[in-house]
């Protein structure tokens, strides 16, 4: 997507195939800054770090880390070397640990001197799959924006009435390569001139809405509006949001959806409102070793996101403060899961599909968990991990 | 309640019973200081720029307003004077202008010479009038919370398990003259030696969970953990909560509830949850005139609240940061209408009763809403004010 008019993916290649650079997330939205990967550490430390953020993205930083480590020295002991440094920086995202056994397993097959150039290859391809997919989403996505902007003018016998749609956190391109899973639709529905208007709720503790989303939607032009999460069950009371859409860190295989905390409640005040809920869930989303979204555990993370809030001051200075009284304990839990019930519909790169069992496994031409679980052994269900 | 193991009530006068002190609120959590309000011109300041805040505290300041008037110049210039600044500080708010129709129907009726202790007199029977509401709603929510908890231990079979309370803003002491409204309760089982734990919801954008109930509760020593507002629904649906209170801004004679932003979403994923949700409605919150929450007009507040966060830096210093990309559009409405079927029950200074028109009706000797339109002429509904 476009970055003040000049279109950026968060991961790219520079002219040569060969510098890895990322756009350092770190700083957004008050710094855009871009920097290079140099090495597998700094890959390394770019995930564990948070310069990259969202599970697609993680993936493919991760598998550009191979390829560094390739080029500097294609040996099989290097090979393992860098698979255990990355698989250690956050070890509970499905994508990161994916991308490293896929790499592994084709990397090992070939002859040191040809490694270079496969794994360079195999990430670029990563990243190229990313991208189809988001677009894909995005397609599917923009028929139901049109759908329901249809239904709207309909109502309101003629006239371009603009659509609201409202998100939370950020699903958006700074997650994957390109696109972004839930703003995918978003960024299209922009492009063909449909008038949307988009709905960013903050989303504390770490304000991905407030920094990243309506950083990212404002680069591209999309008009949007920042609320408070709390602001969400107002809004749809009163009429002013036609459609919700998500993202998803994991959808069990019977279309439970854990996501980033909040979300749960905006898709209970979608339904008590009648406005449509969906749920952007690319395939590698998908948990098809589980039904039951409430046995996953969910991530507590550190009080001090809660207590404390970074921004920028008057004179421009990146600065923490503490919001609370000296010494107030918090919780912080980082995720939490939404029914299948409360979900409209689950936009994969498929096409859309009702949040159950039978239908997404139809869709992917699965067995559906309970026919797997006999099959595979048993294993613990990783943890969400954006 | 207590500050730092001393007594104190958020309003109080001297011992010669004339000097007036509030505590400053727009200084906490960071600091604790009280000042004195010399002249009516104070109070109306500390109304408008929020040293106090909470309805029923404005209307106890707004009385002594008046006090302060009589006591300088008793003369029905000075008294029209008075209630004009004094009624123009925070136009919606419900109490102020109860608090000052009332004094002006008694002063009037008085000779100058007699005004300056009737005035005081009036403010300070304000004043134990709240105290003793709020603690009229402290036992029957603690009549509440026993009975949850004897259920609990009986679930539990013995032991004495924590009972788990979840309350949203501050509806503290704060914003009353002492012991709140929706945390009267929670004190006085804390001081009978209930084993009560309060959630407290950081309140975003102006964040009066985390600042203020954190605070009070903290400074009285009730156990609490702060979360973000988004975690409610995954505490609720994970178990670890056992009851909700929270205050109102405005309950409708039908029994629905305006109160700060975010209350709507918690009610539905407490009742998505079977968790019980009480409002603590003293009698002056209850908006006779009306029935229909959906009416309620919300007030949309700076969107610099939403965008700019205020908080100590590292060094101790007060400061305000920026957490989005400069120039973004936020949008700030304040309050939200709970529907009363989402209400389990309003706790009131005479009981608990049912969030409806009949109920509520009888318990106040009241005719409904329906009735009263005819008998009255119509006004447009004053604001939530908080």
């Amino acid at each position: 997507m476009n970055v003040g008019g000049v279109p950026y993916r968060a991961i790219f290649t520079e002219r040569d195939g060969r510098e890895v650079r990322v756009i350092d997330q770190t700083l957004l939205p008050h710094r855009f800054e871009t920097i290079r990967l140099k090495s597998t550490a700094d890959a390394a430390w770019a995930i564990r770090d948070m310069i990259v953020r969202g599970a697609p993205l993680i993936g493919a930083t991760a598998a550009y880390g191979i390829a560094l480590a390739m080029r500097a020295d294609p040996s099989d002991a290097s090979l393992e070397r860098a698979t255990a440094l990355l698989a250690g920086t956050r070890p509970t995202a499905v994508n990161l640990r994916w991308a490293l056994e896929a790499a592994g397993v084709l990397l090992r097959g070939l002859s040191p001197g040809e490694r270079e150039d496969a794994a360079y290859d195999f990430a670029a391809r990563l990243c190229e799959d990313d991208v189809r997919r988001n677009r894909s989403i995005g397609e599917h996505g923009l028929g139901i924006f049109r759908d329901i902007a249809r239904a709207g003018r309909q109502r309101a016998s003629g006239g371009a009435r603009q659509l609201n749609v409202m998100t939370h956190c950020n699903a958006g391109w700074l997650a994957t390569v390109d696109w972004g899973t839930a703003t995918a639709p978003m960024y299209l529905a922009h492009d063909e001139g449909l008038r949307v208007h988009v709905w960013v709720r903050e989303t504390r503790p770490r304000f991905q809405g407030a920094g990243l989303t309506s950083w990212e939607l404002g680069q591209h032009g999309v008009p949007h509006t920042l609320v408070s999460d709390s602001a969400a069950g107002h809004l749809l009371s009163r009429g002013k949001v036609d459609v919700v859409i998500v993202g998803t860190d994991r959808t069990t295989a019977a279309g439970d959806v854990a996501n980033k905390v909040g979300t749960y409640p905006l898709a209970l005040a979608a339904r008590d409102n009648g406005v449509p809920f969906y749920v952007a869930a690319p395939s590698p989303s998908i948990d098809w070793s589980i039904d039951d979204g409430a046995s996953i555990p969910i991530e507590e993370r550190d009080p001090e996101e809660v207590t404390r809030v970074w921004g920028v001051d008057e004179e421009g200075v990146e600065r923490h403060v503490r919001v609370v009284p000296e010494g107030t304990r918090a919780a912080n839990y980082a995720f939490d899961v939404t029914p299948r019930r409360l979900v409209t519909g689950l936009v994969t790169e498929r096409g859309v599909c009702a949040a159950d069992r039978e239908a997404l496994g139809k869709m992917f031409g699965r067995q559906t968990a309970r026919a797997t679980a006999r099959s595979t052994a048993p294993r613990p269900p990783p943890r969400p991990g954006g």
